[in-house]
């Protein structure tokens, strides 16, 4: 949980922001920055909603009449404005509202995911683009990272159950309902904002797993290998993801090569992360191994991302990233090798960068032993079959 | 089922919209007008993609690597040039491969969606902001409307289970799990995409039925009401709502006065629906009437929205909206009254305009008598004993 005096300092942290950049207001409309000021879980499809940051309070809330009650409520709010609805009759909409809180001579700040449509509401004024609140998201505090703690926790969780459940001709559909009983456990344990929680359970077949972001069919069957699985949840407005190469068959020659290259490569990866390093250093030092290696031509992505309220968040472990690690970030360290017409292997962990290196959040068997299953399992081939019956698959 | 034929079409619409506007080219960022154009459904997160169409072929798609197999074979793509990844290195990145496609003397075109983050890559360009895409997907195909009727058909068959699973104690826990039997039967009846398909089902209580975007908590247990529900699905890429206010106790003489009024403010917008009118019109004929009786200070929202591969989409049935009705739209009439500390009453159901009028898409009883449930249900109370036991709530 995250504590009011939290929510206080995340925002005295933003205005102090504001003031060192010359602004006398900053606009806040992306969900997960007004989540991470004020702990409000808001889907805004069409309907806008803004926080307007100055230097010094009041800080104004600018929301459809539908949300003003629960939403007024929230910490770091001193004024809630109310807007009628998307759209609106003349003088009622968000845009002459916004208009009416901002003076047309105010410096301006704006987040880099703003819509256009927007910012020509904003025509009269001049602004600046500033990522201000994602920068102050980057490093974790102490209570932030024992959330993402417990939905690594969780996803291990799924993980095992994927390892417990599987066998070969399992499909897409058994591996995804295993994130039933993740859910029931987190509602017990840890309570349960649906808002905020999402959960993916799912898997990725040989030969698609040679596609990381292929869509599989629901009905798909897992045979021999490699297979990709995702745990990868938000609990409660906090993520983190496990995802491990699996096999029902021991691999053949070939993918075992590629997953040894893959191993070395995220020892290295792991060997470069603490405070001080840039994020492409660590990039580099697993792709760099794998060209040397051969691999080159079968990488399709970075390195790792960070983790916090989103899944994917600053810093990038990539090339092209000028961030730097510092304590209480937390990452992704997930090289990949992709092998066309064979299947792909990449093990993903969530890593909080610690004082002198880095600590595992996500705990979980690595090695092609422990990620093999073998033997007949009848009890869970006849539920498969049952489940495949009810859902007319397979 | 889309065909390539209908993909083809829509290309055309917007080729020839683009060379209306004089425009050069047209960048489609967004991942639904993306979807519509191409069939393919794609979370971008941090990692955008675009389609830059012409008014001649060849359409090109910049992608990332990640991407590039599963979406190069889309229906519509001539041409795919990919980019490295979120960020990338020096020169892959798809700030630059952008800036090579299009040539500074061009007229572009982009949406009212795009980001501040992508506007600033343009810089080199001037642009216009026009909506060409969304106003496309306005009216409705006659495939389209299939698969809009089809999520439909499943939203009735998860208000039927809503209805026949309520007892005076029921959680939201519950509620929502009955959305498993719904999953289960479209994957059985129509397939099943899982990036183009959307659950949720879900049910306000009493009293926070009266704040329409209230957060109910997973162990909330429904008493006597309004209590509302959500069936609210997208099944394959498209969506449609049942909603409504149902009772586990007959209703106060206050609660069936309001659902009186909504009653008749319904049937008045529903009268007012047919092709040439404007939308705005719909929304007065309700509120009109629900000002008139009293219930002025009791809205929170426009009287419906469109309905497509969005839950929410154009045309807009609220004031402030310049759109007019057509043939082939799609709408939801949902006019709501909320009373604080008592709850909300609202239905919504998905209706198609027709030549001579409308036609309901949803189809389920709206009367009170239908919408109450009595009796005690011994079996129902002892699963959902078990339910809520495994789950520690209630």
């Amino acid at each position: 949980m995250i504590s009011n005096e939290e929510y206080g300092l995340r925002m005295a942290s933003l205005q102090q922001q504001v003031a060192a950049s010359d602004l006398d207001a900053y606009i806040v409309t992306n969900e997960e920055n007004i989540y991470y000021l004020t702990g409000v879980s808001y889907k805004q499809q069409e309907r806008p909603f803004f926080i307007i940051v100055r230097p010094e309070p009041p800080v104004v809330l600018l929301t459809p009449a539908l949300e003003g009650e629960h939403l007024g409520n929230a910490p770091n709010i001193d004024q809630v404005i109310w807007y009628w609805d998307y759209p609106s009759p003349l003088g009622e909409g968000w845009s002459e509202k916004l208009n009416d809180i901002l003076d047309s001579t105010m410096a301006i700040g704006v987040e880099p995911s703003l819509k256009l449509e927007i910012v020509e509401a904003l025509s009269e004024h001049e602004y600046r683009i500033l990522p201000l609140v994602e920068d102050i998201r980057l490093v974790k505090s102490a209570a932030e990272i024992e959330m993402i703690q417990t939905a690594a926790r969780f996803c291990d969780m799924g993980a095992g159950k994927i390892l417990e459940a599987a066998y070969p001709g399992i499909t897409l559909l058994e591996i995804a309902s295993l994130s039933r009983s993740v859910q029931l456990a987190i509602i017990k344990q840890v309570g349960y904002d649906p808002l905020a929680t999402n959960l993916m359970m799912a898997a990725w077949p040989a030969p698609l797993s040679a596609q990381p972001h292929g869509v599989p069919a629901i009905g798909d069957q897992f045979r021999a290998g490699p297979h990709i699985w995702l745990s990868y949840l938000r609990v409660n407005g906090y993520a983190a993801e496990n995802e491990r190469t699996f096999f029902l068959k021991p691999p053949t020659a070939q993918v075992k090569e590629a997953f040894a290259a893959m191993t070395e490569a995220r020892k290295r990866a792991f060997a470069a992360v603490r405070p001080g390093v840039a994020a492409v250093e660590v990039d580099l030092a697993a792709k760099e191994f794998l060209r040397r290696e051969g691999f080159g031509d079968y990488l399709l992505h970075r390195t790792g991302h960070g983790v916090g309220q989103d899944n994917h968040e600053g810093p990038w472990i990539a090339e092209g990233s000028d961030q730097v690690l510092a304590e209480n970030m937390v990452i992704t360290i997930e090289p990949g090798i992709y092998l066309p017409d064979v299947g792909g292997v990449r093990h993903s962990d969530t890593v909080l960068v610690t004082q002198d290196g880095y600590r595992l959040l996500t705990n979980f068997p690595t090695d092609i032993k422990s990620l093999t299953v073998k033997g007949a399992k009848p009890m869970k081939r006849i539920m498969g079959k049952i489940i495949r019956k009810v859902a007319g698959i397979g």
